[in-house]
């Protein structure tokens, strides 16, 4: 195959654009999933597919795709990822991966190239579960993880539902989630930590995705007066709560290195200078891309959490709002990011994401993979999230080079 | 001296009465310092002075002294506390021991006694706090902690002055704070804590208030995500703030039996179960009677805070908001008390305050005591506050003994 180019200054030129919707003041985005923002953002992808003669399918729960037609009408390759961001969001999470596909699309259309297969680009509703729960809900349910009956009943921050800002923002679809299975799936995004920066790679060559396990713990002591009440008659859940949390970072050290928890959460009742706690509740966070070993984790945690609870007097309910087991991507999309990349005289990194993707929910239904471009000082979720120019356009440049090579697969 | 007994049933009364200005819903009070309520229940005990024939004074902050007159003027026996609540409060913290003060006085009266020295019975503006910083304003501006100057401008938790709430509710007065300097102060008080309940004992004979050192801490991490920042490249804020919180309770239990510590009050930012706090703000309460060893505890957990911080890459900044050093109350008062509720064969136990009292405030211008009664399983600032029926009235007897005995002394 003869090399073909993407055009770097106009998917750069696309992303700037892009960021104006929904822009912060002094930088960032808030484009929260099925707001007027998020409306104005599907809008322009919608029109930039049509410009690329695309044809557009929405599903019922606001999946967007996209269709360039091929030789043949074998199930696509797609492209995909979100246009939704946090409240304080950069310009990369997300886009870059769809705008790329667009990109991806307008290159092959330049050149008058049509391949195999078609070529879907796809972006999923509600990626972030910033307004909705849960996360990569769109995706989820796309896959066949929840109805989109289930979907649009689901309440927000702000008290509306999913069904009914759906409707409210037009995209409200009438094709079955799940209507159209790829033949191969592929997403491009933003690193999202240092790994990349710090071992000055280009590409992260993706092999999974991180199993991800949440325990809500609620603690219940007793409020009492800090300055009368004896130490050791103390039922004090905040204690209690510190202690789990002090534990958890030990118990991740000890479980090796691909182990993560955190606990970022943690809420004292009444929370006063003056006042035992009598409640508290805290989230531990766990990551691994062993799932044994996650549950070892979190086996380990909830252990310590009943003891350390029990020690004190206190009571422990607890809940497991989230139990994702790890998603090893199809190995042969694996070997093949890595190849192209290679063969463009990138330096590659195999690694695990520790981010939850829409690429974890598509490998249930296709052969998945993910490309990750190097995230300057590791920030996302940020408003100075950023990733360098040049870094943009390789990752491009990779999974233009892998959708062609899948795309002429039989 | 022949027994004089007060009158239970009208005290009990008296408490129930005044108990519903302010009332909560469901059982508790609502009187915070200089609101509509204050104003009601100042009014009832100003009204209740002028009943007994006694003389009242309101000074510029807003504390009122009623006298009853003695056979001499020279300077009064003063019973103090305080009828302002927290926003939650029961129906004894405070209002109790103003209301066995004017039953001395009913009970003095009825029996046609007039005592050598002048009786004063006070109640000083805002020592709970609740509304407006710092607590224990009335006694603290009455011996010349603070100038009235400074309290009026005090700002409350809702937007007003501590000036302009005065004069609202009519009770800016014209008289010097600190004009009437008593002969002896003494408070009557529930415990507000388990102990009397515990060792199954009548009277508190207290020996004075602990010292209450606060440091408020914040500590500066780096937000960052929980699922692709490696375990040893974190600066997590929360995870120093919790082994801070450990620490606490292990240096507490090293300093001995008389101390106490306390962090009631933690807050993680962004607060996301998802993503690594990069800052932590929380609160630590230690106290003790031994103002040597409250202040190796300070030093102990500022030493570690700071190690902590800096093992963890982050940064602390700390405050000391509150720096109470112990007071010990008057010896003679001390065992007055004591010898007064054993000659009524009520059990005693010689203890310190826990809790900050008016009455820390006077001994630093008069020789100055205190009685506690029993708290019913500890509970204070809570709406569940209760003290048996008893226990008020022997501690009221008690007081009644003790005010007779003091205001006898040339």
């Amino acid at each position: 195959m003869a090399l073909l180019q993407i055009d770097g200054a106009r998917l750069l030129a696309q992303i700037q654009a892009f960021g104006k919707i929904g822009a912060l003041e002094g930088g960032g985005v808030c484009r929260l999933a099925l707001t007027d923002a998020d409306r104005e953002g599907r809008d322009f992808v919608v029109a930039a597919m049509r410009g690329l003669g695309m044809q557009v399918h929405v599903d019922t729960i606001g999946n967007v795709i996209g269709m360039y037609a091929g030789q043949t009408e074998e199930a696509p390759v797609m492209i995909g990822s979100h246009i939704d961001t946090v409240a304080t969001g950069g310009l990369y999470d997300g886009n870059y991966g769809v705008l790329s596909g667009l990109e991806v699309v307008a290159a092959l259309k330049n050149a008058g190239l049509r391949l195999r297969r078609p070529i879907a680009v796809a972006f999923f509703t509600n990626e972030e579960g910033a307004r909705f729960a849960p996360d990569m809900m769109g995706s989820h349910v796309y896959c066949g993880g929840m109805t989109a009956e289930e979907a649009h009943a689901q309440r927000g921050i702000d008290g509306s539902t999913v069904g009914e800002e759906l409707a409210r923002i037009g995209y409200l679809g009438k094709m079955q989630p799940g209507a159209i299975i790829p033949w191969r799936y592929i997403e491009l995004h933003i690193e999202q930590g240092p790994v990349l920066e710090l071992t000055q790679t280009q590409i992260g060559v993706v092999q999974g995705v991180q199993g991800i396990h949440w325990l809500k713990f609620t603690i219940h002591g007793t409020t009492n007066h800090a300055g009368t009440t004896p130490m050791n008659m103390r039922h004090d859940a905040g204690y209690a709560a510190s202690r789990i949390a002090v534990f958890v970072r030990e118990a991740a050290l000890r479980h090796g290195e691909s182990q993560r928890a955190t606990v970022g959460r943690m809420e004292l009742t009444p929370g006063l200078v003056n006042v035992i706690a009598g409640k508290a509740q805290m989230m531990v966070d766990m990551r691994n891309t062993d799932g044994a070993v996650l549950r070892q984790m979190q086996d380990d945690v909830l252990r310590f959490a009943q003891q350390a609870a029990s020690e004190e007097g206190c009571t422990l309910e607890y809940e497991k709002p989230v139990q994702f087991m790890p998603v090893d991507f199809d190995a042969g999309v694996v070997e093949l990011v890595q190849a192209q990349a290679q063969g463009l005289g990138l330096t590659t990194r195999k690694m695990p994401s520790g981010a939850g993707h829409d690429a974890q929910m598509l490998a249930h239904i296709c052969p998945s993979g993910m490309i990750f471009v190097p995230s300057i000082r590791g920030l996302s979720h940020n408003v100075k999230e950023r990733t360098k120019d040049e870094d943009l356009i390789n990752g491009a440049q990779v999974l233009l080079g892998v959708v062609r090579h899948l795309a002429e697969m039989s």
